[in-house]
């Protein structure tokens, strides 16, 4: 692989991101090397994705770990607090950050000995970020088990390398499935506005080999109907207990092409997307953003000179249009409640197998 | 109104056109002299609108008999033979194109007296206007009948005022219910690749000072399922017997997304745009327009260099999906096969009575 999405520099205390808003026309590092310079990368995209969020805010608590490793004990919980405050407000809607942010806190908040924090903050990271990796690998596997030899995907977004620590989810499956030897075509969604599918799912295939097509969103229903089509799948953001999947904006309409076309539509979903304590999609909070990304592309207006826009940066698929959900411990069926339930399950007596 | 479309120039033999390419950015007209002038401008979209097309189309005829005012009888009908042919070239989808020259052909095909051939397609090329114009005007007027006072419209692509010779059809309907005192909001679908409705029926609405907001395609279940949407107004390429719709990609999509969160919706479609002679909807041909349309933005390229791109530039929405068609006769409601042959009988009586 010719890039690397997110990546820890440890004698320097940097999280090296890939820059996916100069993607594809630039390959362009940045260095983070504060909280605050996390926190306002995930703000504004920098980096992007619900799991790779997770690790960069990771990252995030270590770095505030090291900066007061020689300060009293007091001190440096008063800046983990801080810290996971500033962390967790830099976007309402991905799960995956509160999950490993909790995942960090469970290490800092009660510890006995500040003098370790910061090498048990370290591990903890680095094992979130081999999970990330492990369980990609896992949900492709489940995958590859339904697919056809030759199969036509359908996908929204970018949730591959890019949107993860590698692999990646939905786009993780195209890739895994054409390495596995299946003949694979995939459509991408553009994905409006900020043209994740364009910009970045087509960056990953190309790099690939896999052969696929950019398209606008408001295509897919057309080329459902048209074309042979065998199963469209996107990554989430959150799912409800119930099945409910937040993710991108425009996966609802992308669901309801599919489902008015027979096509099976599935979601991607590590365990650590699945938000159990919220019961469906109403209770989940979407994200607003700014209407210049509707009215511009790359700096250029597109609509007239103060124009309004309305722009919800995602939005909540019904549980009754996805065909199944794909974990790493393997696929949940409908209906969501019970199977999902039963996931959590297989996931609480793996980790107790492990320990 | 600060622009007009489209408009006919007698001292020149000059059809006027708004640049629409160039469009909200700049108010640029252009000056056509001969039908391959015109031939052009439609193909490439410097003239859209299934109407507008059709009366650009009436006057490429017309150029063409002015040009050969002095030529032999037999010259002339070669000449208008051949702009026939390739005003009927340009685009495949739109049916406005080739009722109107079906029109014009009604006065030259079998034209007796030459000398007066001229001045009879210039009356028929005006009459072709001006019946737009009073087409729109009845299509709001019937589309009136059925609003709430407070009515929120969604709407695609762009119908107004520069798709047609004025006021428009789903877009005149809201720009007349903002006028007869509704409290009118509407959202407007940008309309990827090229962007109508961000580009041109935003900056109509900001014109006539209608309350709007621009959203991308993929956003109008999320937009349903949550903010009051009273219906769902789009225009149309051609409508078969049955009463499926042939309309700009992302028509089906937007469909999909009001029947899912029972928005009505409805098409306004002159009698022009009613092919009775095609089935349904899959006797209906789909453009497939250049990649660059996808990958490009106003000549910024948006994906990766080389990056395939596939690009329907029509859909099909199937009947199903379809609350009413607005026609200047009434509307039309399902089993649209009977309800549209129905408004063929009204016609036809209308222009009996006429004679």
């Amino acid at each position: 692989m010719a890039f690397r999405a997110i990546e820890w520099l440890d004698d320097s205390d940097t999280l090296q991101l890939i820059d996916q808003k100069v993607l594809p026309q630039q390959v362009r590092y940045l260095e983070l090397n504060t909280t605050a310079e996390i926190a306002r990368a995930i703000h504004d995209m920098t980096v992007r994705g619900a799991p790779a969020i997770g690790v960069a805010a990771a990252f995030g608590i270590l770095q505030a770990a090291r900066s007061f490793a020689d300060a009293p004990a007091e001190e440096m919980q008063s800046a983990l607090q801080q810290a996971d405050a500033v962390l967790r407000a830099s976007r309402p809607t991905a799960v995956n950050l509160f999950w490993a942010l909790d995942r960090m806190k469970a290490v800092w908040a009660d510890a006995t000995d500040p003098a370790n924090l910061p090498a048990a903050l370290h591990r903890e990271a680095l094992a979130i970020e081999e999970d990330d990796i492990a369980v990609n690998r896992a949900i492709s596997a489940e995958a590859l088990k339904i697919l056809p030899q030759k199969v036509t995907f359908f996908h929204h977004c970018n949730t591959g390398s890019l949107a993860t620590v590698d692999l990646g989810t939905a786009l993780g499956i195209i890739r895994s499935a054409h390495e596995a030897g299946h003949e694979v075509f995939a459509y991408l969604d553009e994905t409006r506005p900020r043209l994740q599918g364009a910009k970045l799912s087509s960056f990953e295939l190309l790099e690939f080999g896999v052969p696929h097509a950019i398209v606008v969103d408001g295509a897919s229903a057309h080329i459902m109907r048209t074309q042979d089509v065998d199963i469209a799948v996107v990554g989430c953001d959150r799912v409800a207990a119930n099945g409910d999947v937040a993710n991108k904006i425009g996966t609802y309409n992308l669901a309801l092409a599919a489902a008015d076309n027979d096509v099976p539509f599935y979601v991607a979903a590590p365990m650590s997307t699945i938000d159990f304590a919220t019961p469906d999609g109403d209770a989940i909070e979407i994200e607003e953003r700014d209407s210049a990304e509707v009215t511009e592309i790359n700096g250029h207006a597109i609509a007239p000179p103060d124009a309004p826009a309305f722009n919800p940066a995602f939005d909540v698929t019904p549980n009754r249009l996805i065909a199944g959900i794909i974990t790493e411990y393997g696929i949940a069926r409908p209906p969501f409640t019970d199977s999902l339930a039963a996931m959590r399950t297989a996931q609480q007596n793996a980790l107790k197998e492990d320990v």
